[in-house]
């Protein structure tokens, strides 16, 4: 039994980390899995899904020592092709494009602090994320 | 064809990576699921799981190469709110929290040099790592 | 329905980023999944797997970024067994190891810009990848 969905996002800022775990649990819901997994996957190339902590300095933390690991304004070839985008090529790579999330029971098989979330790290621009879920009814 | 069982983990140490393999491989046995892939997940956020070598001084090298590339001990906003861990966060961010490990013939499918591995970076404390089977029987 | 191949790959370069798109797409279609997921994963401890620009500067970015955060040369403790590639085993947990790849209408469902590499960092000998796709037909 598989059920697909895609979420759409365009965000305010070129750089945005968004909540999507009730986004996920709906699809979840709806595709009327009961024990199975639930692909969440980024479908463009400088945007990255991730589980962590829902908790503002935290995100804000994170931003941060992307930008200090993947710093943006450097020299990058990749923007010999006219881009300007490359550390978001590469903070992507950090945080992960995709996560797999257990469902049992059929919900969301999530620890008591794991949350949902898209990292858009070159946005104001429509995105799409990829949900398919997997499993027994 | 669905099989979900739970592996718990209280550390010794704050940090402490720990060889799971002959765990998953026998959650994978008692699945009776014979070609497929099992999800083996962190359900806590400050905690990760990898596949690499079982060798100590890499684990080591790994170990000192995250406090480099995200000290602990740093002045982060999540530390605000109380916490003292932001470090792990990020640390299992780099590491990844989660792995799918293909399943052949009703066994792990294994390179020679795959183990997977619990990485704990904010340990002393009861701690869930899921996996969950799933394919043919 | 479940369907397992490998490809293998015996690269010139000791690090070597490979384009393999088509590869796994050509096993998706001989699998005869309509509706599911592809495992593509590196089997060895010093390669892996990722989706990102198919773009040359961007490429040589990333092996240059990937320098920079995990150094080859250094006096790693992994190197006292007689190896010198921790610094693969590290860049390989930078960029991942695996990917999910969903499948819709029997065809990889992959946003206008995702490509799937192969990205060695310990090369000029034979090594392997495992693609197992899972699904209905």
């Amino acid at each position: 039994m598989v059920h697909t969905e895609y979420l759409w996002f365009t965000t305010k800022q070129r750089q945005e980390i968004v909540r999507i775990t009730d986004e996920v649990a709906a699809i979840v819901e709806r595709s009327g899995v009961r024990d199975g997994m639930a692909l969440v996957s980024a479908m463009h190339i400088t945007a990255g899904v991730y589980v962590n902590d829902w908790e503002g300095g935290l995100i804000r933390d994170i931003q941060d020592w992307l930008e200090k690991l993947a710093p943006s304004g450097l020299n990058y070839r990749h923007h010999q092709t006219g881009e300007d985008n490359a550390d978001a090529h590469l903070k992507r790579t950090v945080v992960g494009h995709q996560v797999m999330l257990p469902i049992t029971d059929g919900r969301l098989d999530l620890g008591p602090w794991e949350q949902v979330f898209y990292a858009e790290f070159d946005g104001q621009r429509r995105k799409r994320v990829v949900v398919k879920v997997m499993g027994e009814s």
